[in-house]
């Protein structure tokens, strides 16, 4: 065979793929165990071979316990986290439905804005961003409101504030409501407790608490949430995100609805292996012991923490930035220098917080003392004195 | 450190993961090279980090010649083929518009679904599934119908039938319409052409033609349609899905919309690097050159195609099951046996064809031997007497 020369040399114009190393301290994507990287160039299979139906029954069975979830289903997206959000909406908010949202972050607004598109009546209780609402507070909400559905934002990780879901979830069943909690940053990382707080709906992400690259979305989903979506008779909106149709491939008759991601499917399965070897109790334990050990440094160093003691998610600190830092140069300071990322604020707290996750193989004594050092060294070096 | 034991014994229940060695001749997932294996499991870099930013743009550049664009953008979505599908109906025929779709497979009746669910108005031409439309007859239904969005299957994979849109897309846009064109089984394997045929939105996946492992959707818009997206003014239904979005976080801004799947767009660089490197003409000559060995092959054993020679897809071939011979347990003993997967046919054409693809790596000369020796031993072990 004659090889023509292609019209371009590609090999000079696009370098070989050597990406920088970086030390993941941001809201996600974090680390990623090694294993899971071996599990995620194995050779693939097809999407309807008996050993991938075998590997997606797999996954779903072991996103119980990081879920805290027994009678309901697991199910997963072929997406990132914000295809679990509109995965929920579509399938449980009915156009014209009310779907009554806590909303006191980013991601509280993107659920609005897609219930919105979707055809929702959206009643919100706003808070600024940082705060989270008491069991009175959302009892009065839901009772005055009788929404159909109702969302909040479990760790909400544009401001680090963890929300309890418990007065939520009692409030909206007395109200003959379903509830959707996104815990895309607390799942694997934070204890969700489907089960015990009563949620319906829960959507999560491959990339924070589960420490696998990014690409798909968990979800858990209630006995009481799959009835209604069985009686549902209005079609959803969205066929890629059906969860009747995905739920019916993945879990009853394997009839094929689209080519899931295969190998993102075998890095997941390996992630949640590793979850389930160091046990999740464990896994919580470490990543809340690094939290207490992060804050207490940190406010040694001078600083300040944006959320109150009792409302923090362990796994994702946002600290305040010091009067007369520059934010954005003390980020890339630090990623030009020693590769570390991690995220400033947006919105109402744009420049005013970084973002710092402490997630998966970066919990540890050891690399929280390493961040330290060198996140002392960036602020030092963007004049402050502390 | 006291680690606790986990309440089951995790390495008892779920063993390694080992996926068995798969030949895919199927219609895709197909074989992967281990470039792209390696690519795959190189360490991630944040979604919003500089070096992933050049990756998304290496990744768009690449694609250009795989889908024959020049003034257009190209697009990657965070899901599989379907959610391409997806975005092309979502952005691109509003509620209310009037799509007119060629029907002849599976996959022009998903597109009727999902443009259903976002309230279009869908007409159909509908033919046999495995036959293709005429220029004189696609010129008359467009004039007909005088449709806002026309909608075809370049590449059929259910049937294995290719349909040229040089007709469609004149007839199109003398109506003022523009053309979604489905390029999930053409793309890197048979040329799209889509500057030359005047199509307006294309879609695909990366596990077919780019032999890359399926999560990742490749767009092509033109000019043309980006121009009317830009002032389209009614929301698009889905935010995941919001082409607008995507292509600033991709192309303009570079502003936050999702957390993509790193490591799916590291593997499909490199994808698309391997096909640079050997030239697209180069590739589609060896599907070709293939597929005419295949065919030729396939009908000295007796046997025949489903679809007339001058509409056969180069990278998936349609046999007729031979009378008498039970297609499901072909399937199963090649499976089983060498570990050959190839696809059987469904809805109209369910045991009456077997889907043969043959693209990328398993695209050469020796391979489709390979394939042949192992589909004649099951065919005779099935009763097959040719």
């Amino acid at each position: 065979m004659s090889v023509a020369q292609h019209p371009t040399s590609t090999t000079e114009l696009f370098a070989p793929l050597q990406p920088p190393t970086r030390y993941l301290f941001g809201p996600g994507p974090t680390m990623v165990d090694p294993r899971v990287y071996q599990a995620l160039s194995k050779p693939i299979v097809g999407h309807l071979d008996p050993y991938f139906i075998q590997v997606m029954q797999d996954v779903q069975e072991l996103l119980k316990a990081p879920y805290g979830i027994t009678a309901g289903s697991t199910l997963v997206i072929s997406g990132t986290g914000s295809a679990g959000m509109e995965a929920a909406v579509a399938n449980f908010v009915e156009p014209g439905a009310k779907l009554a949202i806590f909303a006191n972050g980013y991601f509280s607004d993107r659920l609005t804005e897609m219930a919105k598109r979707q055809g929702a009546n959206v009643v919100r209780f706003e808070k600024a961003w940082g705060e989270t609402f008491t069991d009175a507070e959302v009892a009065e909400f839901i009772h005055r409101e009788k929404p159909q559905v109702v969302g909040y934002v479990q760790a909400e990780t544009s401001t680090g504030a963890l929300q309890s879901g418990n007065a939520i979830c009692a409030a909206a069943h007395e109200a003959g409501a379903l509830v959707i909690g996104d815990c895309v940053t607390s799942l694997g990382g934070v204890p969700v407790e489907f089960d015990k707080t009563g949620i319906d709906i829960a959507y999560s992400c491959s990339q924070k608490g589960l420490s696998c690259p990014p690409g798909l979305s968990p979800l858990a989903i209630s006995p009481r949430a799959m009835d209604w979506l069985r009686a549902r008779t209005s079609p959803v909106r969205s066929w890629y995100l059906d969860l009747k149709l995905i739920h019916d491939y993945s879990t009853v008759s394997h009839r094929y609805h689209h080519t899931a991601p295969i190998s993102m499917f075998f890095a997941l399965r390996e992630a949640l292996l590793v979850i389930a070897e160091e046990g999740i109790e464990n896994r919580w334990e470490r990543h809340r012991r690094c939290h207490k050990l992060f804050v207490r440094e940190i406010e040694a160093m001078g600083l300040g923490m944006h959320v109150p003691a009792a409302h923090r998610i362990p796994t994702l600190n946002t600290v305040l930035v010091p009067n007369g830092v520059d934010e954005p140069k003390v980020r890339k300071r630090l990623l030009e220098g020693p590769g570390i990322e991690i995220a400033g604020g947006f919105g109402p707290l744009a420049g005013k917080i970084f973002r710092v996750g402490l997630m998966g193989p970066l919990a540890t004594e050891e690399n929280v003392q390493f961040f330290l050092v060198e996140f002392k060294k960036a602020l030092n070096a963007e004049g402050y004195a502390g």
